[in-house]
């Protein structure tokens, strides 16, 4: 298995970059909620290419059509299928990755673990396209866990060295996701976008590429969501996390800053707040045993400068077994970072709403 | 569910701090499997507390003893249970905590999901003694690789702001291993050892503790282990990392300081050597699109600043529900870091078992 | 959950009746495998509807159309989508079912569940249709199976009181397969088909319905595949089978006969046969403690009558929480057993593949 | 894996019949729930061999020790470890099984399956004993289902020739159950029990066995528990009890009769009783579309006939690969139906937890 994520609810993600469509089959989601369709095609375009000079010039609409699953506008207990069909597609850009396989990329993984028979065009199933079907599902799931007062929100923490402001991990609150969504870049301060921006356009200008730090916040969890070990929030949303291309870390609350501080700094001293336990700092980024403590959710990921670059690199011929040169042309991100904040969203509700829906008995 | 891990090989911890024991139930491993029980002996040792002024003065021999799985000393294809007997047991010292919830642990967080009914006994399921059993299993699974060449080790990278040196991302070999074993603290230079434990005394001196960074390779892993999105070997491991307490980030080669780089200086050129596609540096931490390039495979864990620490902290009375000050008696890590090094090969371990046993018949 | 299966493959079957498609997504399967179309849609000619005087007069083509999972004609990794889209839809002739519970169906559970947000039209995603997607992804489980010299067919044990001659279960072979497909219903003894008919054509005639048995046999099957306790060859397949719409129970090797047997009757004795051990008889159906023998896999499974039948029924009125007589409009199977024997082998052959491929590293 | 079950609670079993212990650990059972552990012993003694002539004269107390989960009488929240220390063991009884495998049971596919290294002793991991740990899981699953008002409970419907009268399908209670248990035999007619008796000791005075027919049923379930297609009721149940040794059928409500009846006669009539919805008969055991109907659930098992007799049987040197005679001594029951009448309930009682608990927020 690899493309299926869930204990509860469970997704099943399909799909090739170059093939006919791709998807996802989510089974378990919660009969009668009534889908609100527009506000999901709104959250598929923040993420859609084809936007912005930062982003790759593939303009796909990026509308998901839904083959099962829903009757009378609601969800209705059966496995919901969303489909995006591939109309865009351009597979000769990719012919020369099969043998050439791109540095920073799945190309050579692939073929040592499919034997050549991986579909390898535009990256196939690892192509960064596989998040669209991503976001359907995680944005579903995010408009179940708004009606239930719970609300996820991302913004670009960081781009190359220009940072954002961060959010206040004790106050943050859906007014600050609204905030961000309005600004040209999601960023807390608009200031911050500019700066972005010309970092992007810099390294693009000289054929390559930047990455960045996205910081995620969840409010509105109650406490007490989560289990111990293995299926803990971190544990959860990190599983989700990573099956978005070019994350490479994830970090909760103070993460690694926690490493160079004492436990006397790193403690959250609980109080008593409206009549409810809460914490006067939030450093544990509202998990302690792996189980929400009713403080906000925050963590941060690290994603990668984007592999595909219009520099020339080394790399191996796989026929013949040699080095040689590759010269990448088509179309691609210089920057990945603004297109992954709703796909950071959309894998962290998934790993909540998983966690969340099962009735939770215990709680 | 919660303390359950695995697709194909099936663990289930069990146990709480004070319970009559704690262990493990490991399902799928290879039968025929020639276990060397007193290997397995020394590998607990390490993380065994007791053994030092760094550690909690709880003596615990954490002396495995199998209940089944085994015949003619070795794995025999049945379902393998591990128990370690909790013999020296002092309830009382946590009686408090029930009520008093202590800052950055689970106390409160287990009442929230509990109501009450949790064992809140020195910290009952959410020890961390608890990765006693963790290190059974995965120290079976280190030997099961280690029959294939594959090696797993890990070193301390930081404590506090005390560094060592990092591994040699391209070269780190079993040797790396070994030396780290042998110095006082599992590091890789000698001399970093002196100043991480003058760093952790004197914060015990001040009742306070402090965190540090892990850094763990993985040698010999073929090309082509790992499946896509959900079931990488950055989700899998990540996914079995954070079951280990005060683990709050996790990155994978070049991490969150891939961030900053352009993509031209973060991707590794591919190169021949000996006759085989390798990487001429590596940034990716040998992981590429969730699957093993064939290069050590490198991550570093975040561990924050022991929880419990002699200070007086503030914290509230769950049954007056008014704030209350805490003084935290008993026995306790100003430093957790070194004790967690063999937990955090061990989930390695466990996690790329989990991936590499049931055949890969795709590689 | 619900709609999914597999622990090593990973089956995803959505749809319903009457929504735009139905379909499934299949995680795992052997790259490089290549799919014979061709064979597929003859597979699942066996199973679709509007071919004969005993099944439903809806015609549907049942082309399935693959989304993904497929590069240059074979299997490529990824995951597999199959869609076949509902084109003969007549939603009005279900209209009255949400509100009169048809008896023996699950229009009354359906409504327990959900709480009437169900999609009833059709029977929703309980409807028979279903079975289509299972034989998409267990046809394609036993072309994989075949190229390993597995084989797997079904016949029609009996229909009512017309009883077929049972496969021998010591000597069947796929040759008994192939003239099982040659004859007009799928049976052993051609004589059967028509007395089967005539039963079918009767109780048709009196606007009723009528159920059978079919036998399964699977052949090739290596000794050792099937684990212990739970995951063992009668509890998977089993598991799979009771997906299929009114399964009501299974039988393995003498089944319910053998209660009445003698333990010396029952017991197969171990012969050398070819140099291999073998059994002289095959009462215990090829699986001892849920593992393969080596002999022919026999087992059978009952299928209730139709549900749907013309004559008027007693039910009650959801709405107005009284008795009501219910009349059924539409189109019918009055038998639907001809039409369940490919759905038999393709639960069959997906429980066995999902048993058989991650490997079996200890076989 | 193999011997793990449960999508929401999670059930690990393990041990061999001469290993040091047998034991189970259940994650994901109700916190707080206050465990009844002289009723479960009752419970447990009720499947305990020793205790009839119809039995096998190996004693074992069968009494369960709790290593972890229980908190101050309740079951804290933790994965609950339960343990049966192996006492009376002679596995020299069993040492020619590894070469000469005993026709109908489990001792050649282990070996084909394991090559050797399988512990053979007593049957291993594949002896009936392994019943004890599901007993012990399954009944604590009985105490959470009565709670809630849901009642297990089985006789036997058969031995050999010999039946007992059914459950009424409409009308059974838990009045049944305690007259079933208060009997020398678990049957309903008293008079059953001695003609059964007579059958067994027949077949044991000729050193045969003889198998039987188990009834099960499940009162107060609810209407709507039990999802579609792979986890429906039917899959579920199945599931687990296929995990007892020597079941080789099974078959929910009228089962295999159904096939002979028309659809007018096995289609329940909806009614109105108590102001709720009902079924006149209960020919559907319970269950639509996998889905609980709130009519009593019923099924019965199919027991073969004890492999282990003591007449001389026909079997192979596996060492010699030639033809043998077998002669099997040790300790054996002529007949385990009555000893397994609580295990089928413990199976049952196990499936509809996992299914009912998590919540079942769609109910």
């Amino acid at each position: 298995m690899s493309s299926c994520f869930g204990n509860h609810i469970h997704v099943s993600i399909f799909g090739q970059s170059h093939s006919p469509a791709i998807g996802v089959v989510v089974d378990g989601l919660p009969a009668g909620f009534p889908l609100d369709e527009a506000a999901l095609a709104a959250f598929l375009a923040r993420r859609a290419p084809g936007n912005s000079p930062l982003a790759t010039p593939r303009k796909e609409a990026d509308q998901v059509s839904f083959l099962s699953g829903i009757a009378n506008g609601k969800l209705c207990g059966a496995p919901l299928c969303g489909v995006i069909h591939n109309t865009n597609v351009r597979p000769g850009d990719y012919s020369q990755f099969s043998d050439l396989p791109r540095p920073g990329h799945a190309d050579f993984t692939a073929q040592a673990k499919f034997h050549g028979a991986q579909d390898g065009s535009g990256g196939g199933h690892f192509s960064g396209r596989l998040t669209a079907p991503l976001c359907v599902a995680g944005g579903i799931c995010m408009q179940i866990l708004s009606a239930r007062g719970i609300h996820v929100g991302a913004h670009i923490a960081s781009i190359a060295h220009v940072s954002d402001r961060p959010f206040d991990p004790v106050n943050v609150n859906p007014a600050d996701f609204a905030a961000v969504q309005a600004n040209p870049l999601p960023v807390l301060d608009a200031s911050a976008a500019d700066a972005m921006t010309a970092a992007v356009l810099a390294a693009k200008a000289e054929g390559d590429s930047v990455g960045g730090v996205i910081e995620c916040a969840v409010t509105g969890l109650p406490a007490g969501i989560g289990d111990p070990m293995f299926d803990g929030l971190e544990n959860r949303i990190a599983s989700a996390i990573f099956a978005i291309p070019a994350v490479k870390g994830i970090e909760f609350g103070n993460g690694f800053d926690a490493t160079k501080l004492r436990g006397s700094e790193n403690n959250d001293a609980f109080v008593m707040q409206n009549g409810a336990v809460a914490t006067e700092t939030n450093c544990h980024g509202g998990i302690l045993g792996g189980i929400s403590s009713g403080m906000p959710l925050i963590f941060r990921v690290a994603i990668k400068p984007t592999a595909s670059i219009l520099r020339p690199q080394q790399t191996v011929s796989l026929s013949e077994q040699k080095e040689a040169e590759l010269v990448i042309h088509g179309r691609h991100d210089p920057c990945i970072v603004p297109r992954a904040v709703p796909c950071i969203e959309a894998a962290a509700a998934l790993a909540i709403c998983d966690l969340l829906l099962p009735g939770n008995y215990q709680n």
